[in-house]
């Protein structure tokens, strides 16, 4: 594709530092990795040493870089056109198609003429596959679920009776949809279990990772908005709200009733309490432990949610505090001798 | 079913403000999704405000509610009425019955005639698999393991070779019981292999959620007793024993050779060391991480280990810590000007 | 086995008590659970009560253990010949050999006359499958992917196209090897994703977890060096490098980009965040965040990262913390009471 395509469907300014010339870009990688031919980036300027020994033959930044010699690609949103641009030259694919004889399909289910089903995947009576869908070996669609057009179930994904399923859906391999919610009841003997009759809906464009759980709702639903992107091993509990186009991180785990609110990001081990209520554009840090509602936008850390700032600064007073006690304790000493003399 | 007769099932009054009348209950659901002809449930006194604009037709609760019209069933465990009344209402089914000829089941293999086998599940040989038990499709039972009569084994369950299941037991997706305990024996080049040859035993009524994984041991058993209940992402590492009735929320970790006690409840990402024993009926806080062992009965947070009032005295204290290190240096500075004073 | 040669082929000392003699060894298991003709093995004394009333017929032991009569194979590494020995008595063995005819091998994929494929196994186009490889019911070998000679995927586990698996690799049920990276371009209106067209590589010797993930690069490779071990549920972002021979234990999670270096262990858990580099013999505690880089061996605890024994005195100092309060505000009032005295 040439260079100046790329910059005209990317909305993206071409910068020549000498003459202009018209490229053939025949792929899209990493500075280091990055041969002639290849358009690659610089999102981050810390990285910017990497430029001088790239063999890439051109490069997208945010602002035009200081002595390249190399056409730039200058974006504002220099993510924005890497993902698009990396769509273009890497559009999904799949090594199978059509409906393999090995896979499993209720005869009251519905899977549409355009839908993949690899071996071994297994569709459920009155289940819906939708157009282009593609499931995988080992993908199990139960009894009644739907799942959307375009959605792609990885191996051993499994979606549980009822649960809806968007379009434009992806779940990685191992991830559940619609396991039962974590509900007992206990008396004295023992545990009863409250049955989990609720179901998960998971709207258009939601992304769930490899082996992330999310669980039915006691009653009602379970809710992944539109756009909404959970990483892998994330647990999402029975009943919870999440906004749209909020992220995720790896092994974040949303207990029951919570309610995240939409474009919010949770980093990497960061929890959500029961029922713990979580306002739009809330970011939290990596092993916050929401255990009360926040409903200010901004960066949070620690357990009880603390402002980041204020975590950090929290945290260094704490490095301090062995000196501290030992100072108290030889302010207290000179202050008895100071009160002694005083008596005298 | 009628009111009255729920009443008398579940050992409850029956409260009528007015004339009291027979109902014929069809549902059981939450306050806000209920219809005319449903039960519904006041569990949480919080969240009385409901209850005027419910369409239910009867109200379950632990005491009276002041102003409420509606029937009301009472009872002072509602939860476990709830649970009760929801598996009148909702009695587990399953969408395939009898054995599927794409299952696989070893000809050493024993499996129940009451047993269903969906299709793609897998019996290895010697396998047991007791009446009534059901195994979704991608369920593996291996050699010469055991599964209970009516234990249930949702999609990509896995119990590996000579595992023992007991009855009435749930693994939920992708829950893995009998994985290799995590045992290497660094050398100067290397890390050996510890083989893990032990078992997992899982007794009677135990739910392990969806992608739990409980090690086998390394000899001899890691166990989990009768009606233990495990939430989605937990790891039981080797060796451990679980008590009774004990609850483990989601991403709950417990190490190698743990012990933990009957009637515990671990919250949400909480920890229990290697070898660290928990006694009967303590309770871990989110995120808790237990580094040595309790026996006390009670709350805990935090790592290491305190009882939660404690820590969260100390995490308020933590919060002025920024402040008292200002103010114990202005108090030095006034001390020394003091001690000038004085002395001059 | 005769003891004599166990001694020998372990490079280990023969210690008898009373007179020598010759015994079979017919069995390995601890001090509890050991019988009549089994060797055992203390490699922990704090357990040596327990040598009394053992039934073992021989101990295995770094050093000679006072008034125990039975005779007793010494080494300095006892874990190291626990391993080699169990190794000996308890091969690895597989239920199944040859090749299912429920298998799925794509007709342009290359499966070794020596694997095993188990019923419902899946390789794909072009996927390259070694010499005595084994996979099991709902392993899934996608396309392009090798899985090297002698190399085991236990059910469910799951390689994804064009990733690498080594010779004598272990994937533990669920492991999940080769899903996306996280990887979003946040715009106004939505998150666009960025392609992952990387993959992972798993060196010789590996061994994964039950249900652990690691992600495919966005480019260029995800790496788990030589003898890298990870225990269940342990999640490896992309692009990720870890070195050889480092063990990271149950739940511990590596965001993208991450450096860990060889002969590292990450204690349950723990966390190291997005970039950070971790120099070789670094060893996380439990729950640890890594969210800076660390160059230097040693043992860390907390987050912000402290060496382990600050940490812990940190930790003793928190506990005093609310006592301190009170005792500065004491201090400030006589202080306020001497300033008074004196100025009179």
């Amino acid at each position: 594709m040439k260079l100046s395509e790329l910059a005209a469907q990317t909305n993206s300014k071409l910068l020549f530092v000498s003459t202009p010339v018209e490229l053939d870009i025949q792929g899209l990688t990493t500075l280091e990795l990055a041969k002639p031919g290849d358009l690659s980036f610089l999102t981050n300027f810390q990285y910017r040493d990497a430029v001088a020994s790239t063999k890439a033959s051109a490069i997208l930044t945010a602002k035009a870089i200081p002595g390249c010699q190399l056409p730039q690609l200058i974006h504002p949103n220099p993510y924005a056109v890497l993902a698009q641009v990396g769509q273009l030259f890497f559009p999904v694919s799949h090594s199978f198609t059509g409906k393999s004889p090995l896979a499993s399909v209720d005869p009251l289910a519905s899977v549409a003429a355009s839908a993949t089903l690899y071996p071994y995947a297994y569709v459920g009576p009155r289940a819906v596959v939708g157009e282009e869908a593609v499931l995988y070996p080992f993908a199990y669609v139960g009894a009644d679920a739907k799942i959307g057009d375009g959605t792609v179930l990885y191996p051993s994904s499994t979606v549980m009776e009822r649960c809806e399923i968007g379009s434009r859906c992806i779940l990685h391999a191992g991830a559940i949809i619609g396991g039962d919610g974590f509900g007992f009841a206990p008396t004295r003997e023992t545990l009863l279990k409250i049955p989990q009759v609720g179901i998960v809906v998971l709207e258009d464009e939601v992304e769930v990772g490899a082996s992330s759980t999310v669980d039915r709702a006691t009653y009602g639903k379970t809710t992944l908005s539109r756009g909404v992107k959970l990483d892998s091993q994330v647990h999402v509990g029975h009943n919870v709200h999440v906004g749209a186009h909020t992220m995720l991180c790896a092994q974040v785990g949303i207990a029951g009733s919570a309610k995240i609110g939409s474009r919010c990001i949770a980093a990497g081990q960061a929890g959500v309490g029961h029922g713990v209520s979580i306002g739009d554009g809330v970011v939290l840090g990596p092993c916050a432990g929401a255990a009360q509602s926040e409903s200010q936008p901004g960066e949070y850390m620690g357990m009880p949610l603390l402002p980041s700032k204020k975590w950090m600064k929290q945290q260094f007073a704490l490095q301090k505090l062995p000196d501290l006690l030992k100072k108290v304790a030889q302010l207290e000493a000179q202050l008895e001798k100071m009160r002694k003399q005083i008596e005298k």
